[in-house]
C-alpha cells in the first residue's frame, strides 16, 4: 500500500464535525484531506454566537469557532482543499470521489456535508441571517425570551418548534401560506396555545419581507388573504424544511433515510464498506455542534480501525 | 405536575457529559440538577492537558476546560450539588434516586457517572497521572513521538494499544504480569512488532514503582521473572481494564453489555423510559470529551422530548 495515488483518508466538506474527524486522524498521522465547497466552519461559520457549545462559558462567535477548529486540524496536518465533489464511488473496495470534474482516489471516505436549511427568499432573510432570522429553535430561541416573534412554516417541525418557542417568547404569530399541514397530535397541541392567546395563527399568508434597522428586526411584512399587513416581532424562525447535502450521492447506493438523510450503524459507517458519514448529513441528527464535533470524534476512531483492518490484507 | 418535591431531571455525574446536557436543558429552564461524588469535570477535570478537544487549536488544561464546562451550565441555572448516588429505582413512572441515604425524585434521570481506568496501584502511579502515567493511546500517545515508553498490561487492549502506539514510540517495552491474555489474530500481529525489534516483550513481569524527577518520568523498577530491573522510559501507558462507574445499579433492572457499560438505543434511551445514559458510562463509549460532550447534546434533546410527553398526560 505505498501508492502515492491513493489517499488515506478523503473527507467530504469542512464543517465542525469534519474538522474534528480530522484532529483525530491526521494526530494519529493517517493521511487526510477535506474537500470543501463554500465556507469552512459549515453553518457554525455563519452563525453569529454560540451559545452552547461546552467549553466556552460566555458563548463564542461561530466565525471564531469555525477558524480554531480550522487551525487545530491544521495544527496536526490536515490538508483542506476547496473543491466541489460530484460523485463518489467504489471500485475494487477503492473508494474513487469526483472533485472539481478529477478522480481522487482514496481507502476510506468520511460524509460530513452537512444539511443547510430551507429558505423562504425574501428581503431582508439573508441580511438578518443569525441575527433575528433563525433556523433552530434549540440553538436560537432562548435570545428570545419575554420578546414577540414570527414563526415561518405549517408543517409539522413548524408547529412543534412554535410550541417549542412559547417557552421563551412573549407572543408568537405563525405564518402559514396554506393551512397547517401538521399532524393531528400536534394540531391538537397548538390549540391550546391558540386558545390561551400564546400564539395567532395566520393561514393563507405569505411572507413577503423582514424589515429592520441598526441590525435589529422590526417588522414582518406579510399578505395575509389577499391583504398586505405589517407586524411587529423581534425574530423570525422559519421552519420549511431541510435539505441535506446529498446530491452527489445519486447512484453511489448509499441507503438514505425518509428525509434524505444518511443512514449509519453505531460506528458511524454507511452501507457502504469504508464510507463513513456524521454531523448534519446523518440520519438521526441533532443539528447541534456539539453533536457534529462528538461524531466526528466516533467515526475518526471507526476509520482508524478499518483502515487498520484493511492493512492488514 | 406542579409538586415542587419533584425534579424535571436529575443527571448523576458531573463530568463533560453531564456538565452538556444541563447547558441544553437549563437553557430551555428544564429545572436540572446534578449530583457528583467527587470532582467536577470528571476525568477531564485530572487531565494535564487535552490536546483533542475541539474548539482549542493549541490545546487546553483539563481542568481549565472542565472549569468552564461548570460555569456553562450554572451560567444557565444547572444546580451541581455533592453527593453519593447509591440507587435509583422506578415507581409509577417516577424516578427514585438515593443521594447521600435520602430519596429524590424526578421525572427524567441521566447516567453519566463515567468510567475509572483500571490502575496497577504502585507508588509513582498517581503522583505521574497524566504527566507521564496514561490509560488512554487515542488522548496522549501523540505525546510520546519518538520516545520510548512502558506499557502495561497483557490483555486484548494492552495489545491492541501496544501496536497502535509504535506508531509514536521509538520504543515500547510491554510488561505482562503473567501471559499475553489477548487474542490469536492480535497475538499473531504482535509478533511482527516484536521481530522487527519495536515492542520488547516481558513476561511473568510486575511493575513495581514508577520514577521520575522534576515532574517527569525517567525509570519504571520491576521484576522481571524474579529479578528486580530497572527500564528507561519517558512515559508508562496502563491497560489494565476499564471500570464503569455503575455500582449503584444494582437491582434497578438497567441493562448492560458484557464490559458492564450501560446499554442505549439511538435516542440515548436505556432499556427503562425517562432513563438515559450518556458519556463514558454508556455502551460503545470512545472515551473522548468530544464524544461524550456530543452526547451529553443529543440525551438533552431527548430529554427534554421524554418531559414534554410526559407533561400531556
Amino acid at each position: 500500500m505505498t501508492n502515492d495515488a491513493i489517499k488515506d483518508v478523503v473527507m467530504i466538506g469542512a464543517g465542525p464535525s469534519a474538522l474534528t474527524a480530522a484532529v483525530y486522524t491526521t494526530r494519529e498521522d493517517i493521511d487526510t484531506t477535506l474537500y470543501e465547497k463554500a465556507a469552512v466552519g459549515g453553518l457554525a461559520a455563519i452563525t453569529d454566537m454560540v451559545d452552547n457549545y461546552p467549553g466556552f462559558p460566555d458563548g463564542i462567535e461561530g466565525m471564531t469557532l469555525a477558524s480554531q477548529l480550522e487551525k487545530q486540524a491544521e495544527r496536526f496536518g490536515a490538508k483542506i482543499e476547496y473543491g466541489d465533489v460530484s460523485a463518489v464511488r467504489v471500485e475494487d473496495g477503492m473508494k474513487v470521489i469526483t472533485v472539481d470534474g478529477k478522480d481522487v482516489k482514496a481507502k476510506a471516505v468520511l460524509i460530513a456535508t452537512g444539511s443547510d436549511y430551507g429558505k423562504i427568499g425574501v428581503p431582508g432573510e439573508a441580511e438578518y441571517y443569525a441575527r433575528g432570522v433563525h433556523y433552530c429553535a434549540t440553538c436560537d430561541g432562548a435570545f428570545y425570551r419575554d420578546r414577540p416573534i414570527a414563526v415561518v412554516g405549517g408543517g409539522n417541525s413548524a408547529v412543534q418548534e412554535s410550541i417549542f418557542l412559547t417557552r421563551f417568547a412573549s407572543h408568537i404569530d405563525l405564518l402559514v401560506r396554506s393551512t397547517i399541514k401538521a399532524s393531528e397530535v400536534l394540531q391538537h397541541d397548538l390549540k391550546e396555545y391558540i386558545d390561551s392567546g400564546k400564539i395567532t395563527i395566520h393561514l393563507h399568508t405569505t411572507t413577503d419581507e423582514i424589515v429592520g434597522a441598526d441590525g435589529k428586526i422590526s417588522t414582518v411584512k406579510v399578505t395575509e388573504n389577499g391583504q398586505p399587513r405589517e407586524i411587529a416581532v423581534d425574530g423570525v424562525f422559519v421552519f420549511v424544511g431541510l435539505k441535506p447535502n446529498t446530491g452527489f450521492l445519486g447512484g453511489t447506493g448509499i441507503e438514505l433515510d425518509e428525509l434524505g438523510l444518511i443512514k449509519t450503524d453505531q460506528k458511524l459507517q454507511t452501507n457502504l464498506p469504508g464510507v463513513f458519514a456524521s454531523g448534519d448529513v446523518r440520519s438521526g441528527a441533532t443539528m447541534q455542534i456539539a453533536s457534529a464535533v462528538g461524531e466526528g470524534a466516533t467515526a475518526a476512531l471507526s476509520i482508524r480501525e478499518y483502515l487498520e483492518a484493511l492493512d492488514k490484507k
